[in-house]
């Protein structure tokens, strides 16, 4: 079902870049039709989302008001929902709040010795559209986890897009958007909506950043609209990559790459362990587990196509393979969980010890799901409050730290050659001038 | 020389937009190039990225290896230096360190009731490529200003690129990338070397971040590696927003608004203030200085194109104004800053009080000149030390924590349909179990 590697193989250097290879994919014919959506957004507004609405979504309707749901919508569909999903979610939205307000960043400053004030000022993004994708993979623990870190960072307003394929919502992403605080939302999905909440339209408004996962078209509009609009990091296929040391039940990690897997078919899920009777473990109860799984077919799919269970050397080895591959999910399933800790360099979230399996961190646990993939935890981090807060430099100087700085300003730009640069800050020498 | 607005006047609006558009331009033949050259690079390496810096550059040499300077180059470059150039470099330099100590994000973490440990690690980047601009717009405060923050942030190794146009390099950027501690330097520019950077070639190590400016070549090309690697924001033309209420010199404010519009034709500079008699004051004193500046050329073009004096009603407009264009720059050379401070909500830097004016913060006040232009203050930030260091999620679940997860998890993995999920959170609910 998955392959089966060492890390002492001649080729284990190709196969693991096969393995890891293949989303660099190109995308040129994706591109050019998300342009010309993001073109005709822009400059006829509702009436060519009208028109892609009905023709991507099949979801027709006459005024551009339609789009949007009146909030009672989403109490309603809040009330409607089963009393232990509810009370899940509420818990849920509650631990993602808690763990979230931790991430808040403050304003600060300081005075240098001559009395300059310097610092930044931290203030929240003014509004903010999280898109949320429709049909299957509508997941409500999506919306909650795009939407509280916006809440929590103080944003004004946020504007959710969720497509209506056939005119057809999820009541569990509506009771999420409820749950979360949306403050509008819109019906509509695809480049099409990325490129209403980047221009604005009459109907929709437009906002400052945009967030949230979405299909092909919708990853492209969103590298498109960047610039002009933010974005958080455009996702790949999820992965896991376990480091198991044989101290975990195989249950508990077969079951853990099975979790992966179901996402869907390009999911990729690593085990590494040096012990090949554990592997051996692993390999002999998904065998046996497989059958039984709600979404055998996608599991298999991803295993075959992007799995594998890895021997290597020692457990350093394991968490050296771990930084070059930079895992979306990292799982230390491990008795001496401290030891490898600080080995560790680039992940998108780490799970610690065999009792934290990466599903708690996609639903409930406190950190955020959105993580970067495809090896981007090098240099990205989790979405998270400092998504939606940004900073503004503060200077004041003092008169005298006008004259110090004053004059180191005018040799750099002399040595520059920007004329008015030196002369500016060089007019601020003389006390005598002072307002 | 720069047109003269009011607030009041019917076709404020239409005019204001005109003044601010004009940054969307188009550039799909420079995109498509760009997506040419990094190809080349990707599958060439060496080959492509010498042939290209012989073409693009006019530096031909036959040997990769000789695209790098050895670290005694830079050495001497700096012992050349002007004493007072030196000393300059090397003061702002440590005031650019002590202001970005401030901002070093520090790992965290907490323990819930369940005692479950929730946090997040801050790591720094491990190698980024920092792109500086050869020939004209060589800039050693550039330098210091994209390489200050990463070093601060503690990343393993900087690389930095520089274009040698016809074998020419700048001795003040090579002294100042010695100052701020540059690791390796290569002598290559545009696209090209930002295709170097991304991929990796057998001469120029593959980086985890691309920072610095650059022409459109080069920001298209950060554009198109962006997901495979880090980005800054690509920046747009230079702009300053001064908000006045005629207390300062209006030979300061004057001075100000031309070094902003020295820096090339493209650049904008607006001053806003209630009173017409002070706007008629800076007017006189810009037409009597003009002909005495280095760089008139480049002003009067800058200023005739994008340069204006606004009449507001009065300084809380102003604040408005200035909130809907998000500058770069904003300078509050206002009596009294503190009124106005709390009314700003969006600005790259605050330049407060006119002792400070946007040169000091140019070249060594402390904060970064690299700032968001073009009114992505509204949902970005001045490059940090923030943007040198990533996060990774950290989740270690008591047995008593796993049993309260596993449960949300399970019942919020069921309301997804996602059986595998559901099964890896409840297979820890059993402390018989425990490993």
């Amino acid at each position: 079902m998955l392959r089966r590697l060492d890390s002492a193989g001649a080729d284990f250097e190709a196969q693991l870049r096969e393995l890891t290879a293949g989303d660099d994919d190109d995308t040129a014919a994706v591109a050019e039709q998300v342009a010309q959506i993001l073109r005709a957004v822009r400059e006829r507004g509702d009436a060519a989302l009208l028109e892609y609405t009905a023709t991507f979504d099949g979801y027709a309707v006459t005024d551009a008001a339609a789009l949007e749901l009146p909030p009672a919508r989403l109490h309603d569909a809040l009330a409607r929902l089963a009393a232990t999903t509810r009370d899940a979610l509420e818990t849920a939205a509650q631990r993602l709040r808690d763990y979230h307000m931790h991430q808040r960043a403050e304003s600060w400053s300081f005075h240098d010795a001559d009395g300059s004030e310097l610092g930044q000022r931290v203030t929240p993004i003014e509004r903010v559209g999280v898109y949320v994708p429709g049909g299957k993979a509508a997941y409500p623990s999506s919306v909650l986890m795009n939407v509280i870190p916006a809440r929590v960072a103080g944003v004004d307003e946020i504007v959710m897009v969720v497509p209506a394929p056939g005119g057809t919502l999820s009541e569990a992403v509506l009771a999420a958007a409820c749950i979360g605080g949306v403050d509008r939302v819109f019906t509509i999905g695809g480049a099409q909506a990325v490129g209403a909440l980047a221009w604005g339209t009459a109907t929709v408004p437009r906002v400052d950043k945009i967030v949230g996962p979405g299909n092909r078209y919708v990853a492209a509009a969103k590298r498109q609209v960047f610039g002009r609009v933010g974005i958080d990091m455009i996702a790949g296929p999820s992965e896991v990559l376990v480091i198991a040391d044989g101290s975990a039940p195989a249950e508990w990690l077969a079951m853990d790459l099975f979790s992966q897997a179901e996402h869907d078919e390009m999911a990729r899920a690593l085990l590494l362990c040096p012990d090949p009777a554990y592997l051996d473990r692993i390999e002999s109860v998904m065998r046996d587990v497989l059958p039984s799984l709600g979404r055998g077919d996608i599991v298999r799919a991803a295993l075959q196509g992007r799995g594998a269970l890895i021997q290597v050397r020692d457990l350093t080895q394991a968490t050296e393979i771990s930084n070059r591959l930079a895992p979306e999910h990292l799982e230390l399933a491990v008795a001496d969980a401290d030891a490898l800790l600080p080995l560790i360099r680039h992940a998108g979230a780490i799970f610690v010890g065999a009792y934290t399996p990466e599903a708690v961190g996609d639903y409930c646990a406190g950190p955020n799901h959105v993580l970067p993939t495809g090896g981007t935890a090098r240099f990205s981090s989790p979405l998270g409050v400092y998504d939606f807060q940004k900073r503004s430099s503060l200077i004041r100087c003092s008169a005298a730290g006008a004259q110090r700085l004053g004059e180191i300003a005018g040799v750099l730009a002399d040595a520059e050659g920007l004329d008015a640069h030196a002369r500016s800050a060089r007019l601020r020498l003389d006390p005598a001038e002072c307002p």
